[in-house]
């Protein structure tokens, strides 16, 4: 951490400040330039964080030098971490599909996408029973019912299961019914629900917050890491901007900027990170060009009838195309389709 | 809600597109213009939220009309609600004025606080007892142990409790323990949170998502109102933007736009809204002047030595100043300090 | 500046940063902490602008300690700077109000304006003949014309006259029938621009760039500073970002942190920073409440007839309205209507 | 165009609202709803665009339904547009790669770059005389000094040029010396510029401003296209937003849905796209696999040297990796490079 003094700070100010600083366990290294003087604090700022010294008398300003994260960086493990879901590795060389239904509507609904999206090559099936939905007034899931529908799938398709959890009460009902949790966007910065989610052990699909910054995801990630639970995968979803001609804008930077910075694998969600379906081949495509270790997508077997998410999901035949997209890039970038 | 055909859309495509509407309930209305045909859509349209027209064959856009939330319109209620705790009015003529530490520290912190804010003019505190960090490492807040802090205070100086609850499990135990719940800006869209507190029945001072869109402000409170709980109070606490001087950007647009879309009272958050403890006098004036019906400002006893939002936290000399403004910034728009 | 090495820096890395930020003319000063060592650079970083000092090896990033401008600077120049149109002072105690309709459409509307912004006290006319239209379709002003009507209503009523410039070709011709060149959102990196007006010794009205930063602004304001034109009066008039309940997010937290970091006046444009002319009072009452030296507002005698605008355009009894307002707000900080 | 009604709004306001789009020489088409009554406007709105239908009594909003641009959009014309710089065409199969340094620094340096892009297989050279810098005292260029270097090389390598301009005075000059203008983010809307440009007929490639909308977008190519000089290619290179890890973001969802909104060329800078040179290689591969009919990137020969943009700028060994990415992303998209 860097503190910079104000131009016209006092030596009484400086020295003062330094000794806050030794106070506090660090040590406190002064540096004076021409206009400014800055007191380096040497120790782990992690443990400063919070602590007020910007507003301590003659100070400038604070600057972090370190991530505020630790347990998710690179520097704390080089390999990638590849994340296993039974035999379904994510974070390898295989680049791998999730695909499935926004939400659970029945049974028939359920048990037809599970078929075509097998059919097409993906090996998990995504599908919410507990929705998160803008309005009180819209489907909000089929909840314990959706659930056991996914185990039966699961049971006879032979797909992992990878369904929403939006309250910790619900964690370990999900836990059982399910491959892997999802944590959505809105529940990003949940405390309560990553706090259990990191207990849980289970895996997690981590979605990042539409306004969180990549600094911010990776200390959400933290949160789960801290509990000891390594089996995160991140997942780029689009972020909220001025932009309307979408409802997200799909951050492509996001996916080599995040594998540079962690160790955690990075999929990509091209039907949130751009709300229509004619926009999710080209982004998809895109994502796995730019390093991505996968893409979840939604897809129903008859989206005009789709009870949330209709207008961004992928018909069987699209969806067949979109695997053949897929296992071309994938080549083209020394990799291959699950 | 109108459906806008595409240039080239079909007789048969707009003949479609009518018998789906009518299907679904409702009457189909055409309008063919130069360019367009446009179907207007007679009925109640917020039961065909998630019902994805839009992907009908020969549909260009859905354009809906009716804001997506009943409740919480002045359409609904034209006249202001006020939200009283105990004798205190919000919503009313008065301008309210919350203060308090971000969060409870201990005993004595919180006692001096409640001193001197009470001296100042404060009608009720805020301290937070559950702590929505964004880093794990940081310090989470002292819990239930907190809580009967706020409680004892609340005795001993007559101030109403206003404090931030994180997840559904403890809301009851909060209830007990503060005249007003507060769902803070990251639970915004936390639907399990929001049904719980909707139930309640108790007060809620429910805090604008830093990147929620008005229209998705309003469909959070409205998921408080479906449950009967109509006493919601709103909080513009600044929105994340491009600029960095400042933490968020606070939205003083929204002050005057949410007082004419909806019945329920707005107060005002500069302490978030800017980060910043100089910044918090002018903005809190800014807010008055444009109609806020109150503020919620953050103060400590000693700002350098606070455990959490230390920069932006107010000393006492500078909350006396801050009063003093406020009240002759209600006087020239016609209100008073409470 | 600081440069922050990697992780695993290795000595030699190290040193060879070193060297080059010695043979660059500065000094360079290490200091080693427990996980990064960092470089402090000792000499005028501004000189280092654009020196892609990051990409050495072994570099992590760099961190600027000095704001990018100097001349804009309360550390250049501790003292307010007053620019003076004439009689009228902006910057000193007074607020001062310029009004007058977005174009220029006929001698007729300009007097009939003239008249009653005069009559309500307004000490300034805006009035664009040069009009920066967002479609090639839209009336694009009238030119010299329109300047020469500008031009006539100033020896008229005694008002100054504040007009756009678009194009350094124009300057000239804008500087002889002006008392204020405004150089509008759109141009404000408009370096050529920028440039000349810098060279015209002209007053100029620099608005802020919609998507631009603090920073950049200033850097912007120091463009023509630079050609020690220091008549330059700065205006916040609404950034962009995702709410679309209003046309722009009038960011209030820059009026007081603009105070903060320069000499410069700043005024308001609550027009343009919220595109309804029913929010205009209330944001206009909130930008002198936060500390700007005056607003500048669009009126029109008949804003249902308006070319351009006429949404966010007071009528006449309006803007009288709003002149009483913040005549009782002015007073409220200590300060009064010019 | 569709004026939606006040809830409130009464008969007579209706009927009022009605006859006034009658007098401007529309049509008006009631529609009837529970809550609100509409009225279509019939006839060509983009003549309506400015007119203030939205103060008049009863109204509550005004929505669209055409697009405001004609010439640019596919309605207008459904096929592609080739662009073409001699022998080189932008928008056909053919994938195109454009490269150079970010300012011309001197001959040695633009002949040695010159030479190892031609080598690596650019068609393509690009590099700015006239540079918009956000500070007036960085390197600004070397204006017509460094024009006549460009055309130097053209001549020695054969590689067509693409320069920026900056001001309308400069257009003929520029014109002459390069084959193609560009016109950079901050002039998007600088309509001054956008004149002259299509005036000339020379080809533009107009960058996207980084905070504009894909609607402004398409609205600034229309300024040039209403000169009748369709040789406009377009070129998403990164929008503003709150992400800091990036310098913007690059905007993957804009070149599909570009693509489908007009029939003009559209192309990728992943260079300002990201500011970092090692994420120039993703995001360009992606910006192939979305559908860009060609990228634009800086490179140097020596980019610890440069002058400007010298952390996103590629060393010659990267660009040739480069070059060889984009030739397998674009089989696998069906396409070749040029």
């Amino acid at each position: 951490m860097i503190i910079v003094m104000q131009q016209n700070a006092t030596r009484e100010q400086i020295k003062d400040v330094a000794a806050r600083v030794e106070d506090l366990g660090f040590r406190a290294h002064l540096s004076t330039g021409e206009e400014r003087t800055i007191i380096g604090v040497i120790g782990d700022e992690r443990q400063l964080q919070g602590s007020p010294l910007e507003i301590l008398p003659g100070v400038e300003r604070i600057v972090p030098i370190l991530a505020p994260y630790k347990l998710a960086s690179r520097d704390f493990k080089s390999q990638n971490t590849v994340v296993k879901l039974g035999d379904i590795a994510i974070g390898g060389d295989a680049v791998v599909v999730i695909a499935g239904p926004c939400a659970v509507e029945s049974r028939e609904q359920l048990r037809e996408t599970a078929k075509f999206v097998k059919e097409a090559g993906a090996k998990a099936l995504r599908g919410g029973a507990f929705k998160p939905r803008t309005s009180p007034y819209s489907f909000q899931g089929l909840g314990i019912e959706g659930l056991e529908m996914l185990a039966e799938v699961r049971e006879e398709f032979g797909l992992k299961i990878v369904t929403e959890v939006m309250s910790p009460v619900d964690i370990e009902t999900v836990c059982k019914y399910s491959d892997m949790l999802q944590i959505g966007t809105r529940n990003m910065q949940n405390y309560a629900l990553l706090h259990e989610a990191g207990e849980s052990g289970h895996p997690v699909l981590l979605k990042r917050g539409f306004s969180s910054t990549i600094q911010e995801y990776l200390q959400a990630a933290e949160y789960i890491l801290s509990h000891k639970n390594y089996n995160v995968v991140l997942c780029e979803r689009g972020i909220r901007t001025f932009e309307t001609a979408t409802r997200f804008t799909f951050d492509i930077n996001a996916i080599p900027v995040l594998k540079g910075l962690t160790h955690l694998p990075v999929i990509a969600d091209p039907s949130h990170g751009t709300g229509k379906w004619d926009l999710v081949r080209p982004v998809s495509r895109a994502a796995i060009a730019a390093g991505a270790d996968g893409v979840i997508v939604e897809v129903h077997p008859h989206p005009e009838l789709a009870k949330s998410d209709g207008a961004q999901s992928l018909k069987p035949s699209v969806f067949a195309e979109l695997m053949a997209d897929l296992a071309k890039i994938s080549a083209a970038v020394g990799r291959y389709l699950a």
